[in-house]
Formats: structure tokens, C-alpha cells, sequence
């Protein structure tokens, strides 16, 4: 399995889509031999698709095309060599993951074929097995929380620590705390912008990495403890399938 | 109908739990003759309800009960002079009224016998038509989106245009675009911190009324529209069956 689970994709002192991670995404592609990288922009509601494919085109240097131009998605999903999800509203992203009957497709080409998975932001939230953790507001009629399920834990991206001044809502902190007090038995991994995890190698095998373009630490949450702040992946190894190193 | 809807419980210049809406709300009290307080805490995941009760008492000088004593919630708010629903997560909240078959007897206590009632925060999002546009974390596996219906259009909540340096995820403004876009009959009235709206009187010619204890601004925002401030209801009585003045 290749994934690549990115709180962001875009970082102010890296330029372009993706930029901050550019080297670990174009040596993943190429590794994998990746001719076209499919995108499902599904959670952009505001801006155009296209647009969103010529950013991936224009900062990674590889073809990209999105999903909209197929005729059926499903068919797109099994003839992708790399399957990349963008940024956006992840209720609106879930929500037509669904509707077009794209969840078990997209895990079986990432879980059989090893097809090369590229998440941030909101495609990042839709990895984990549900979208419970997400920062997005619930803008969809039809909500749907069960998600791709590709990583085992929940995931918070735009992980951040800090609050505005007079904010009398809940802090990010709090709103994880309540996450754990309500699922007690599960853990969400904080990401903070320019962090990812990547998970790579044979099914049964594959080793996972944390990485920060900023070297900064994630955070693990879960009910009745501190929150924790490492800078390597080795204590989710006990949490995972996967190793570590 | 008596509906105070407030953005916030706490403000830090006016100490106390409603302190900086107090006198509004001890008014209505007296107005409606209230003898005891029915507090729904149901929104309170990570502290303890009856704190929340003394809470209130403290600060209005009235009897509060959590409806957590009652054995049967639904007489609980069928025998209530006031019905308070706090802060704290809107999706436990709003799964919890449903599943304790709240739902239609706190609509007719409020709509039919005229029961004041008084949300903040989480409060506040229970009482549009759906919850859509809360902006706490989906924690709950079982989501549930419509509301109590009391208010007519959706409100957003510790409303702010701040954002926090280097925060790559959305900002509220984006958020409530997002909204729009994906429900483009809608308005959202986006509420600040302390500030609220108020409607009074007699079914079929109730007034709205705008208030902020720091003399600020609400916002409306509609799909197609640049986001409109304002510093009374005014605008709001075309959206609503409700008369200003």
C-alpha cells in the first residue's frame, strides 16, 4: 500500500500545490512509474476542477486529469496508476465518494493494486475510517461519516494549538478532548500544517513514516491521557499494522 | 413565542454564565413568571452537569435543574416554566434530543404553551432547522443534521473574520461560502460573541430583536452575495415571519 496523508497542500514558504512536499510525491510517482495522476476534486466547491488538476500538472511536472472527464468515475478509479484527493469541504467529498460508488473501488486499487493514494486536507480526513475528526462544516443535507477506512486511525489535519484572542468557542484541543471522551476506545493522530504520513511497501509489510517540512511534532490523542507530541512514527506502530524505520 | 439565542455563554468582560446577557435574560424570566430553570446540558461532554446547573443559578439568582434528575425527560420539559440549553458539542447535543424524544415536545412547549427558551452555542445551533452550521466536530458516530426548527434560517455562531497566522485550513467566511454554494436558497445569520437575537410575543406577531453587548455587528450570508453586516434585525424581517420594531 502508498499512502500519503497530508495535513495541507499549501504552505506558505513552499510554492505551489503540494510544494512543501513536492520531492517525497514526485519520488513516490515515480517509483510507481505513475504516466497520469487522476484527481478527485470532489471536496472544492467554490473553484473550478481544472484548475485544481493544472495546479498538480504545473507544481509536480506530471500529467493530471480529473475525475469529472470520465464518464463513469468507477471506471477512472480502476484505470488510475495515482489516485489523488484534494482539499475542500470533506462532508461534499464523502458525501459524493459515495454517491458515485467510489469507496470500495478506490480501496481496492490501494489495497490490491497498490495504486499510489495521495490525500490532503480533506482527503486526508477521508482516509481514516470515518470523517468524525474533521475540522469542515457539515454543509451537506446528506451527511455520511464512514470513510475509506485506508488508515487505520483518525486523523485531525490543520492540526494547530493556537486560538484567536475572545474566541469563546472550544479550542482545537478541546473539540479532539471531547472527540475521546465520547470514543474512548479510539486515538486520532494530530497533524500540523507541512506534516504527513506515509505508508509504503508490500501488503502485510508496509513500513510507515512521519515527516514535517517544518520538523515539528503531531500529537496523540486518546481519552483519559495527556495528549502526547512525538516527532517520529514509532509509538503508532503499536496502534497500526504497519512498522516503523 | 420567547426565543433568546445567543452566540455564547461567556464573555470575559461580563463575569458570570450569561453574564454579559443578564439582564435581558433575568427580564424574561420575570416577565414569564419563572419559578425554576430546566436546564438541557446535553451538549456538556468533558464536565459535570449539575456544575452547569449551579452555574446558572449563581449567575440569575434562579433554581435550575439539570434534566438529567428527571426520569422522564419528555414530562421534564412538558412541566417546564424555561427551557436553557447550553454550550458544549452540538452533535452529541442534537443526537441526545432526538434520541430522548425531545424533539416535538420542546417544539410545542415553546411554540404552543409560549415557554422561554434560551440556547447559547450549542443552544443556539439546535434551534435553526438542522445543525448544519455548527462549527463543532461531527464526534459522534450517529449524526443527525435537522433541529429543533425554532428560528427559520440557520445560524452560525462565535462568528469571527480573524483567522490564525498560518492556518492553512479554511477560514469562517470560507466556510459559510461553502455553505451557501452547497445550499443556495439559504441565509445563514452569522453571530458574534456576545450578541444575540431575541423574538417576543404572541404566536403569529412575534417581534426579532438585535443585540450585542459589545455594540457590534451580525452578518448575513447568502450564496451569490457579498456578506452583508448589520446592527439591527431589520433586514432579517423580510426573512422571517417575524415583525421588528
Amino acid at each position: 500500500m502508498e499512502l500519503l496523508l497530508l495535513s495541507n497542500g499549501k504552505a506558505n514558504e513552499f510554492p505551489g500545490l503540494l510544494g512543501w512536499a513536492r520531492d517525497r510525491v514526485q519520488s513516490l510517482l515515480a517509483r510507481k512509474q505513475v504516466k497520469r495522476i487522476l484527481l478527485i476534486p470532489y471536496a472544492v466547491i467554490r473553484s473550478d476542477w481544472d484548475a485544481r488538476a493544472n495546479e498538480l500538472t504545473e507544481s509536480l511536472g506530471i500529467e493530471t486529469i480529473s475525475i469529472h472527464h470520465f464518464d463513469d468515475p468507477v471506471a477512472a478509479v480502476n484505470q488510475a496508476d495515482a489516485i489523488f484527493i484534494s482539499g475542500g469541504n470533506t462532508w461534499r467529498l464523502n458525501q459524493m465518494l459515495h454517491e458515485n460508488g467510489l469507496i470500495v473501488p478506490i480501496q481496492r486499487a490501494v489495497r490490491e493494486r497498490g495504486v499510489p493514494y495521495v490525500g490532503w486536507s480533506a482527503g486526508c480526513n477521508v482516509a481514516p475510517p470515518s470523517i468524525r475528526t474533521t475540522n469542515d462544516m457539515p454543509v451537506c443535507n446528506a451527511a455520511v461519516l464512514p470513510a475509506l477506512g485506508l488508515f487505520p486511525l483518525q486523523i485531525n489535519p490543520h492540526y494547530l494549538d493556537a486560538s484567536i484572542s475572545g474566541h469563546m468557542g472550544e479550542t482545537r484541543d478541546e473539540r479532539l478532548a471531547e472527540f475521546c471522551a465520547i470514543n474512548p476506545s479510539e486515538y486520532v493522530v494530530a497533524l500540523r500544517e507541512a506534516s504527513l504520513l506515509q505508508i509504503t511497501g508490500e501488503n502485510g509489510s508496509e513500513r510507515l513514516e512521519y515527516w514535517s517540512a517544518r520538523e515539528q511534532d503531531f500529537k496523540i490523542f486518546k481519552h483519559g491521557q495527556e495528549p502526547q507530541a512525538f516527532m517520529d512514527a514509532a509509538p503508532l506502530a503499536e496502534l497500526t499494522p504497519f512498522t516503523v524505520g
